[in-house]
């Protein structure tokens, strides 16, 4: 055990059960999550009341020991990462759900909780977080809120930000921040708490949230569709938005190669599909019954298939074929067992430019090296696209600054972002400083000198200060 | 004219009529807006571009100037009033739509946009901004960012930082910040322009945004319903927000005084009302047809009529009697007739608690003064009230204080908030700092003296910095 766990525990005795320590010994047989770095510290907090998380930080600052918040480790950026000397502050105990109010649609929770036990909880009232992520079973609100966490439903519903009306934090100067309020409208004075929502980490540690619910279809359909483009993506999508009864869960698109090695390394069938469709449309709708959303859904294609706007398509007759629909685009790990550290990306473009953006990029990409080529996927009614770039020199160092100059050239002047909802972490640093927006960092920067002028939280990310 | 206007004149003539000035002269002949001290400033500066208020923002800083930023004056809490010396910097001439994009569903606009103008512009492609309001044909685009503005639609698509996807602006450093974001997911680092909304110009002055737009229903029926407390109210929104056709488009309650005095003062017949009926429910529908919308509105009353649920009720025979329900609602102007200067508020609870917080607050006011009662009305399904009190002594200043401690007692341990959606301004300065979060109050003045070190925007208001 190191030094520090060991002072930590005699100074802060007085919480006993209600602050956990561990030291190297305990991580080394703890799995890092999604980066190898993660729990590199060796030393990690969790707290299981807000007062012990406060306490955690002043110690941190009186001794000038840096601190990494960590929640579900599910970031792909290596916001989590954490380094000898530091110390992790985890929401691995912070797991309470400590309401949920069905007549006001709120739930208010400690940071910990997984978006799955929260989607649980919410839908005994018939409800909903209204976000869902492939991440869902590890991701955790505090994580989530973070990052302000995307996935799925924010064309129809926002990001994370939209449904956080509550905040508790521990700030850098050890003090806790609370503003939990449980309604929609406040206008208040600033709303600073704002700060804590897809900062990374850089301006304190979220304890407990208040989120908004949404109201939640129980039936669904599924199907996969062949279409032509993005553009006759939109347009389907746009149809089954447009219908009165049922709601739109999901808008998931494949590019050809990313869904042909899919469904290859799963054995799925794609006889279906016409052999030349350029892509493919996951769709899923809910409705108040089973029977009303597949009518809903196989009317609607049948249509398209007449106008022969599709290229193809198939809906799922059972449960367990919608989810094999859906481990198609949201179990990509075999992206990196074909194309090992294949880097990958995540940018979003108006729903308009995304055709000529992804033409674009395959063609950049071709002109660096003729076998370069890349996995396209996404959540296309939103315009936010994964990357995974593969081929003849792809994970050579030499030519990494190339590539990524290849996906975000542009990307900002098209009104998108070179993130949409990964955040920045480690990987995404030199994109950061060369693509992110200059007047947003440099007035991050500012904050951050006044809210934590010895850069205790995260140091090394996000707004990546010069001391 | 003024000295400043003549040096402002002479400094800044590279602009030409990219920027207007006016000084007393001219100012004594326009109407002050909701605040007789909006003008006493006597000098404005209303720049026709963003590099034009970039200018003006730099001449007052090495100057220093004050300024006061202002929209549309529609401000019900004085945070747009100027004093002689401050330079007034308004968006009057920054009045362009610049695009509307259709299949991404935003509006690129200039911030002196009126919302009815956005609303309109919106309504020809079939779609809406997502927030109405009263004062819709004179509030704009950036002081509805500058107030986080709510609404008629904030319990269904959020307040209007669910809205703004980008945000340009000038800083009070002069510089011009330009987070112009297009696209709902952005995890790019700290999302600053997040503190332009709802600081109501602490931080700076709005020039341009980018607003999230939402699908629209043409046709509506409207209704006014006898309901006996709000819970029952919550639960005619409840049955109606669920029906899958058609959309709640508002559900504003009126309770009985102000709902009485409204129809008194405007020789509405309420003959349809069970006498004693506590409140009156105004509800709108939307859909496809007039008729789905008719019916659903009709049937769904219908069956609350058989059990029972309502007091009576009416259903508009005509867009013009539609019209005449909302003026008894929204034309709260009779309240000063009847009560000239009488105390108002605005607060917001959570749902559940509002029948709790009208009869303790009936019963406060009454234990201060026997006569002392409240108008009460709102936007009820996201708990936001909206309260005048009147009666003996309702405007004495001897009994301020004791009126606004009834008002807003337990309000925050509600998880509410002694201010919804009309802000801080000078009006609430005594709630702001007496009923505010103290945390969110000390890292907005950090953030102030961060980005504002010499206060030169909107002295004296939030969030009310001691130099």
């Amino acid at each position: 055990m190191s030094e520090m766990i060991r002072s930590l525990r005699r100074d802060l005795n007085e919480f006993g059960d209600a602050l956990v320590l561990a030291g190297a010994d305990v991580l080394e047989s703890c799995h890092p999550g999604e980066h190898p770095d993660n729990l590199r510290a060796g030393a990690m907090a969790m707290p299981a009341t807000p007062e012990a998380a406060a306490a955690v930080v002043r110690w941190c600052g009186a001794h000038g020991v840096a601190i990494v918040p960590q929640g579900g480790l599910t970031g792909l950026v290596g916001g989590a990462t954490s380094r000898p000397g530091e110390l992790i502050l985890s929401t691995a105990r912070l797991t309470r759900i400590e309401a949920i109010d069905p007549l006001a649609r709120t739930a208010t929770v400690e940071a910990g909780v997984t978006l799955e036990v929260l989607q649980a909880a919410a839908a005994a009232h018939g409800l909903t977080p209204g976000i869902d992520l492939a991440s869902r079973g590890s991701a955790t609100v505090g994580g989530m809120i973070a990052t302000n966490a995307g996935g799925i439903l924010a064309f129809r519903n926002g990001v994370m930000r939209h449904q956080v009306l509550g905040i508790e934090a521990v700030l850098p100067d050890g003090g806790l921040f609370s503003d939990m309020t449980e309604v929609m409208k406040v206008s208040a004075g600033p709303d600073v708490k704002q700060l804590l929502i897809g900062s990374e980490g850089a301006y304190g540690f979220v304890t407990r949230a208040v989120l908004k619910l949404e109201s939640r279809n129980p039936m669904r359909a599924t199907a996969l569709v062949g279409v032509r483009h993005a553009a006759s993506a939109l347009e389907v999508v746009g149809r089954f938005r447009a219908l009165p009864a049922v709601q739109l869960e999901g808008a998931e698109l494949m590019w050809r190669r990313f869904f042909a090695d899919s469904a290859a390394q799963r054995g799925f069938d794609t006889g279906w599909l016409e052999a030349d469709a350029p892509a493919v449309l996951l769709l899923e709708l809910s409705a108040a019954s089973e029977e009303e959303a597949r009518t809903a859904l196989e009317d609607g294609l049948a249509a398209l298939w007449e106008a022969e706007a599709i290229a193809g398509g198939i809906v799922a007759a059972s449960l367990d074929q919608a989810r094999r629909f859906w481990a198609l685009r949201e179990e990509s790990d075999f992206i990196y067992r074909l194309h090992p550290a294949a880097p990958s990306f995540d940018v979003s473009v108006p729903p308009g430019s995304l055709d000529g953006y992804v033409a674009t990029l395959r063609s950049r990409l071709a002109a660096l090296a003729g076998g370069l080529d890349a996995y396209v996927y996404g959540h296309i009614a939103d315009g936010n696209l994964h990357l995974s770039v593969f081929g003849e020199g792809a994970t050579d160092p030499a030519s990494r600054d190339a590539i990524e100059d290849a996906v975000y050239d542009g990307v900002a002047a098209l009104g998108g972002s070179f993130s949409a909802e990964h955040g920045v972490g480690l990987e995404k640093r030199r994109a950061y400083l060369a693509y992110g927006n200059p007047a947003r960092r440099a007035v991050a920067q500012a904050i951050k000198a006044a809210l934590d002028p010895n850069n205790l939280f995260n140091p090394g990310k996000v707004p990546y200060r010069a001391n």
